[in-house]
């Protein structure tokens, strides 16, 4: 390991150096979001070099750049980092190593902590390290154990949960999701060059492919978002559908959109917990939900599905997943998404196993959902000075910070993508092939509608 | 429930009556296989009709009529019951309800139990009728404790079982499996109309295309059979193929083959346990072997292909399966498949879990397996008059019953076929869709080749 020692100087002043940028890589802007003050008149002793050694040592000697708050440099002995890591101060330092999910997420939201180069790149080779070292359990015990929460999503919390991250605002989401559908999941790139709105008419379109909707089906779909699935299903497929959001501006965004579109005697949106869901439907279908129910929850979940699910119906669980179970990420649990839990495979079977649900085919989507958050990343970097008029400095931080996290934990291979698809166990019409869900799909047939534009 | 008494007489003597009958239905021979002397004379009494009308309660009421020794008739109401079900001793009948699985079992091989009729449709109104009653739990429970022995495959046990399976005799399974290939697994039935010719030939060709074999590729194979599916991959996608199997009869029928196809020098058949897997390879694969290896020995499973595959390598597991735990059919794991297993999705994480693979895709071909076993039962039965002569009636029996009660556990959704395709979890070279599993399917494009025909 060198280590190098040079006058601070910020990015800014020295040019892009030789740092790797790609579009959507941000500069340095010297100051802390917070405003408060840096530590740079204080001295790097001894312990604060072995703190910088050991977190790269940490997260796996990565190619990356770590600079204090005096300039003392520490990298990997590799020439061309992909970013360069500042800590401005000694405590975001020391705080990185004890909880470095949550101290480090908050100090780079204040700006006590500073990427130059690729944030995402940064983070992918940071998980990837994590997840190939073993020296450091200890330290990941440590922190799944004193930092994560149980996640107990009673109806009160849940609702409170959904309301701290899907109420922001949808002008604030209009920005950089897509326009048709404004899908705020996992879209489909049937193929890797399609836009963003193409690919979420393309996933939308997968899903009811592997649902096999008929015209006159009735849907219960749980956790529509802004409601632009059940529109797309109700438009495209000829089929009712009932869906329930516990977001409130979420399903008055819906309601108006349903009533714009004429479908609002199809479409109808339901303000309540899926708990609560009443009724029997041919088709149940859920893109996104899943993350916020909470593996206690998956039995109960079950049991609403056996319950409204008619004999021979279909159903489709979307989700962000795990390999292995793990605490969600600290920081994404407290700031971003409160409640949220990706299950693994093993986990969502307490949805299916004892409610008599045969799976039938289980597709893991993981670099699709990169490829989605890249697109998300790009337009939000786009509308980064809108979101700072609208919100703050630090609100721009923290969700640059989280959509970068989400996309390296995508190509790290920390999270998956799952779409699940069941039927009822003795049902014996189920799709013999899969073959019809690769039809004609490179071109979506619906690319015309969805929602209408505002 | 209605209880009609009349003299004894036997489906020979009435003809066929009212009782359905397929291609592959058989007669009653009228005198029990072990010759054993039937309780014709011994008069049925109280505790015997509430014995078969228990039994008949036990089992869902399903349409089925129920005959003791002395011609007491008991149905459940239906005027068209698809199979009669004759009981030609107390003792039978007893056992029926205190031992279902296995007692039934060793009845029928002896002929002391006879069905007359559709049997497969009969054992799945059965599966179906015990799956949906819940009353009986107890008694479910009480045969899962008594009867079922825990699966401990050390190495000698696992050659002993396999021993015991799969090395009856080569001649025998020609009778009934498919020419090319001598597939003694699940088939794919691309179109339901193929062959079995065909759909074993499409099967080891969509095994292929979701690992996308290379030419040059190295292969593991656990599990490899009478060695046809190694040999189809060296000759169709031009790699090189080291294929495991324990069973001796195997190995040497699967040997003389490559050399007989000039493959000898691409495909290396190896007589030894999967546990003793070495080398490295581009891909694993293993088709029909997971039933056999107990799900304590998953982890081991994991870590041994975590040991031989190369880093970008992808792998697949072809087993049957369940919806949720549940032992072996009791008569199935001692007369049929000693140490056999088959486990849930959740049980084969232990699997990919703890070694860092990633799932991808899983796909459940139960019905393709309920079409494969009519298939095989069909020819089965054109030939039970060679394997009468091979073996003796005992056996004709045993695997009628064998081959005709899998064919129900599928069809009653109690058996599941899943294929579960993964890659290393940080590796992104993965297949972007499943598009190219569906590119021109319904053609196999191998036809011609597999194994040559003797």
């Amino acid at each position: 390991m060198k280590v190098r020692r040079q006058p601070y100087s910020s990015p800014r002043e020295r040019g892009t150096d030789s740092v790797k940028n790609d579009s959507y890589s941000h500069r340095f802007r010297g100051t802390s979001a917070s405003g408060k003050p840096s530590d740079a008149t204080s001295s790097v002793n001894f312990l604060d070099r072995l703190t910088a050694r050991k977190i790269l040592q940490f997260i796996g000697q990565p190619p990356i750049r770590l600079v204090l708050w005096d300039g003392s440099q520490f990298t990997t002995g590799v020439d061309d980092p992909i970013a360069t890591l500042y800590f401005r101060d000694r405590a975001s330092l020391y705080l990185t190593l004890l909880r470095p999910e949550l101290s480090w997420g908050d100090h780079y939201s204040d700006g006590r902590i500073e990427v130059d180069g690729d944030l995402t790149g940064l983070l992918d080779v940071v998980y990837r390290g994590l997840e190939s070292g073993s020296d450091w359990a200890w330290l990941n015990w440590l922190n799944s154990s004193l930092l994560h929460r149980k996640i107990l999503n009673t109806f009160n919390k849940a609702a409170d949960n959904i309301h701290h991250h899907y109420d922001i605002g949808n002008d604030f989401y209009r920005l950089w999701l897509d326009e048709n559908a404004m899908q705020y999941t996992c879209a489909y790139y049937a193929d890797p060059a399609m836009s963003l709105e193409d690919a979420q008419l393309a996933k939308m379109s997968h899903v009811c492919r592997k649902l096999q909707l008929q015209p006159g089906d009735t849907v219960v779909e749980a956790g529509c978002g802004w409601g632009g699935f059940a529109l797309f299903m109700a438009k495209n497929h000829d089929v009712t559908v009932k869906a329930y959001n516990i977001s409130r501006e979420q399903v008055a965004y819906a309601r108006e959109k349903a009533e714009a579109m004429g479908l609002a005697d199809r479409v109808e949106y339901v303000l309540d917990d899926y708990r609560n869901i009443r009724g029997e439907f041919d088709v149940f279908v859920s893109v996104g939900m899943l993350e916020h129910v909470g593996p206690i929850h998956y039995p109960v979940l079950g049991q609403v599905i056996d319950g409204c699910l008619k004999p021979g119906g279909r159903g489709l669980i979307h989700s962000i997943g795990r390999n292995r179970p793990r605490p969600m990420n600290a920081w994404i649990e407290r700031r971003i998404f409160p409640g949220a839990y990706p299950p693994t495979l093993r986990e969502m079977m307490d949805i299916f196993e004892t409610n008599r649900f045969s799976v039938l085919d289980v597709e893991n989507l993981r670099m699709h959902y990169a490829l989605t958050l890249d697109s998300w990343l790009r337009r939000y970097e786009l509308h980064a000075d809108q979101v700072e008029k609208m919100m703050d400095e630090r609100f721009v931080r923290t969700w640059r910070l989280y959509l970068s996290g989400s996309k390296a934990a995508f190509t790290a291979g920390r999270l998956q993508l799952f779409q699940v698809l069941f039927a009822r166990e003795q049902d014996n019409n189920i799709p013999w092939t899969r073959a019809h869900q690769y039809a004609t799909h490179t071109k979506p047939d619906h690319a015309d509608v969805a929602v209408v534009d505002d």
